[in-house]
């Protein structure tokens, strides 16, 4: 009940501190039949990984996956999946300064006094390393929706600090290391993290993660709807300060002629909904946009105390993310992959057979 | 797993369709010894009612609570407190329409593709007719983490449409109709509701909550961080699209040293956390934006479709609320009290006696 | 989390206290299109009721129950179902006595020691009267599992303190005021229970509770275990004691050779294990079995303390069961059909579309 | 949702096959400040671990196990704790005619009919090799209790098919291989298993679990009480098919005046309750007896059917425990530690700060 573990039917549990032995987490609730190896993980697992670029931390780790359970022949039975990544480069000298003082904006001090003591190599359960697990798990997800659903989940870099892309291509999005839809941006971004670097700052950003091919009738109304438990799995992810569906914010301004998405025989003539309506899929993508705060991990010093409550500095030595951001589409995509697998799950259960008096109407384009 | 219970450790469960016998729900998890009646959910119930004003839905509902059980001799006994409020008007006339037809930007499209059928009366379970229950649960949150934890929980319309408050005053959020903390801009958002009331269109709007007097500790890190689970609590209410704690948004374009909030042993210098560090409580108000759509149930007629997938028009009657975030403030507080009540609880469970090393330095003020 | 809930998928959430204003519950996870009304539950209510013999309480209660949501049309609508029974016969002042001191062998104490205050009045919360609620509920899963799913779900009185019945037909049960399935055994329970009602004493007594037509495949193993639920189902109940399943505590004395239920192509040749093996239904019958104690509430008086700790002694009057066995029954089939039900709807979520190897072998006859 | 979780608040989620690269599991909800190293649980691990004696399987594993996360600098952090056990000896060979043919009285029917496909390797996710997991979990709870709650949780062989022990000695229980509290009996015991094992046959068993110095007020009154979590738990290790609490069983023939607990101030008078009372502990020691199966892997050729359908015969090769009760005590205590832990944080959550009327008043001796 310390929160290690999200989902109803389709469940995953994790652990591991960033410089312990390992990290990883159990998925509990896969239906047996589906084909898994660890190199179905190991795609995502790479695309998130540090160093892949100069502009993210050049901390190395290989996040070679190992799964322990639940495979058996090449296929999954039905049993937990265990899956663990062991711990690799591990320069705690980095990380001792953090173990005397707080660093602002970061969970050192809660955790401190949450606990009454805490594991500070690295931020130990806080760093972000934890989330390697959840695209582990969300890569079994994943698959098995892209398979056995027809469900097909992609995410990209919506906005990095000011810089909007100017264009949109799902292809261009693999072809370069801050996952942007569009090739004209990409030299912008480099210019501007080049510049980032240099200060010794870090900054902001938004991720877009969707669904496509979604099924209607997904999400359970009221207290588990589907866009209330996207909205928790996007806001546990680290630094995450806001989550939007659809039109999001927008709709603060828009009016209900504007707003509401019109339905013909053809299809929705938009998506404003975001692919939900009373907490249900209504067929159409699923678009949900992430704020992500700037990293406190800079090497800017900044006021703070000490484990005694002194006034104190901090400089964050070792190697971060000037922008968390960068690496944060993968994780996106897996949680929302964690929440819509449950749910799938949780509709079979419920609604098997269920014949509807339509046919799901074809959904509009993005 | 129909999804109507909210919370781990203090449990809501809720029920009811808006023109069914009844509505409610079982609180269940408070603890013994909390002085409560009925009286002390009727404030909120009746903050939260239509036809406060000419700028909310005319419907009549006394929503009078009647508790069913739990309280003995004027205070809970930690059994299962069950609320229940009767329907009273009941204009099934008005709804009528629905039946035959979707419409756009309501659920009654995804409850049908779902469910096979749905109780088209009134919007049945998707009303928001079911939010009364979360107010009356979340009143008898909100008294406990008074009376036993010194918590406050607040909010205010913070935007209608394109109107922001000008000024803030906590003392004006009751004096109004609109919760809105500056008294020189209602005379605006009056002016404003009733144009759009003869237009026959709907808006959407922005509702901020906040939690003072929070302790250190609260939140689960990982899934269930305090953060994760107050966007899960406010995505789940009707029309919310997005959520958003401290800076939120804006952090996209925040640099880091901007960002971060510095810590002195006077407290911190600022709050872009809303209150929240690696998904726990730091002690600073907790605060929390949403973003509510503008309703669909205007009288300007839209395409839809009708339950044989043919083409054709919908014009929602009846009485609706042409802007559903002037009646949502109420309903965002009970919520976040649900979320805040929860975590007290478990953090009471697991770390009772933890000494941390230094003692919680004072809160910023907001 | 004060336990008032059972089920992870088809959840029954229960309130009430036996001389307030109601009891009910909420049943959440129904699936939609099952053909409801109260007179579905009313029956099984009926055969649990007190006072339809000389054998059990006399208290009056007609036991009406109401559903005031998730019906629509005559069918379930896949909202949650809520019920209510509103309490009549409530004479107080039969209970007064218990406010003062503790009544051995009941929750007087432990409620107090927990909570700090009780509600004394018939026990509250720790009154039978809270089964209703589970038959209710159950009535409703029994329902669904005989139309949707073809398993009947039946029990009976399989012991009365030192008395068995001799014979057995299901078609007897119904026909006395015990469950008893042997008409011959009924003149002997009814000589017992007078001489036991001259004396002022109770007894204890055994239940027995079947499904048939089971599917295989029903339980998760490890932990959510087919007969680790029922075990719990039962062990919930009011005054049981024991839970055994199949060939139960007898298993101690057997041997391997005796107790293995070997396989042929025709079907199981015993049932030794109950119709549960590595936790999952086999297909053939589920047999429970369960050990109620007998009622502490007696006429004989027995020594105790007051609630300042001092030694005295209790008589407890009014009306109770001097065999609360005897009402056990219909109980007992509603916590089996909650837990089929609700594995039922798990098995179908997780493993929909699976095709076994080789085709359910036929189940041995009981 | 496939069962591999136990537990609200102090949560084990067990994962691994027999055959697999490993067998493990998460802690989660430990408490912080627990000092604890893998010494701390490779105590029961040996207790439970085959090849102790002549009379349990020889299958040859050392069980060592491995703390991957959770534990920093000698103590728990609240973070959860991950626990690996390398699998050692896998002589698949043993268990490739399992593949082919089902186990009269195993799991191997029922796996394939609810997954449609299974790990066959001894016995894969049955095996019996499972309830290590349990038991290195069990150990963390019993630290916990014993060191911040003084309770002390214990068990023993009670019955080992017709033999009884004549005497009790705690002490004597750790000095003999089949956890026998009496010295008298233990030569009786090894000759009944040397002839069993000559036939080569199996037999059942029972073994009882205490947990002494318990608080009052743990459970919650309903669905989960004490004893029905008991007896979930109890029910979900392999092999048992019966769970009675205190009397059990025999207050089937029980009356009220002879089943009921009187009290004193000096105490109760008698544990028939087996120290729960309405579901609450009443701070009399927990008394739980559970009866296990004899195991079905015998080398006795008994009829099935195989994977086709079609009849043949089976005989057990391999390494088997010829009676599993004899290495159950570790398991039954482990998990009976789970449930109390559980209900331990759960009291403490909700309850905390409560002042109960009066003092408990001393509970009897066993």
């Amino acid at each position: 009940m310390s929160g290690n573990s999200f989902g109803r039917l389709f469940v995953l549990t994790g652990f591991g501190e960033s410089h312990g032995p390992a990290i990883g987490g159990i998925v509990d609730g896969c239906p047996p039949g589906l084909a898994l190896s660890a190199a179905d993980l190991q795609g995502d697992l790479d695309r998130r990984k540090p160093g892949q670029s100069r502009h993210t931390t050049q901390r190395r780790e290989s996040d070679q996956v190992e799964i322990l359970s639940g495979v058996f022949e090449g296929y999954t039975t039905g049993a937990p999946i265990a899956l663990m990544i062991r711990n690799e480069d591990q320069r705690s000298k980095d990380y001792s300064e953090i173990a005397a003082r707080y660093r602002p904006g970061h969970a050192d001090y809660t955790y401190d006094q949450k606990y009454g003591r805490r594991d500070y190599r690295g931020g130990g359960r806080s760093s972000a390393r934890e989330t390697a697990v959840r695209v582990a798990a969300g890569a079994i997800a994943k698959k098995y929706l892209r398979l056995h659903a027809g469900i097909l989940i992609r995410g990209y870099l919506s906005q990095l600090g000011p810089i909007r892309p100017v264009g949109f291509d799902w292809d261009e999005v693999e072809r370069n290391p801050f996952f942007c839809p569009c090739a004209e941006t990409v030299p912008r971004l480099e210019a501007y993290m080049d510049a980032l670097r240099k200060e010794g700052d870090s900054i902001g950003a938004a991720v877009t993660v969707t669904a496509s091919g979604m099924p209607t009738g997904l999400g359970e109304p009221i207290f588990d709807r589907l866009d209330a438990d996207i909205a928790h799995a996007m806001m546990s992810i680290n630094a995450v300060k806001g989550v939007e569906i659809g039109a999001g914010f927008a709709s603060i301004e828009q009016k209900g002629t504007e707003h509401r998405d019109e339905m013909t025989p053809a299809g929705f003539l938009s998506n404003n909904a975001g692919g939900i309506l009373g907490g249900i899929s209504s067929g159409q993508d699923l678009c949900v946009r992430i704020a992500l705060k700037p990293t406190s991990s800079i090497r800017l010093a900044g006021r703070t105390i000490d484990t005694h409550g002194q006034a104190t500095e901090v400089v964050t030595k070792g190697r971060h993310d000037p922008c968390v951001g960068i690496r944060a589409t993968p994780i996106a995509e897996a949680m929302l992959a964690l929440v819509v697998m449950d749910h799938f799950l949780r509709q079979r259960a419920q609604n098997a057979g269920i014949t509807p008096p339509v046919m799901p109407i074809p959904a509009a384009a993005r």
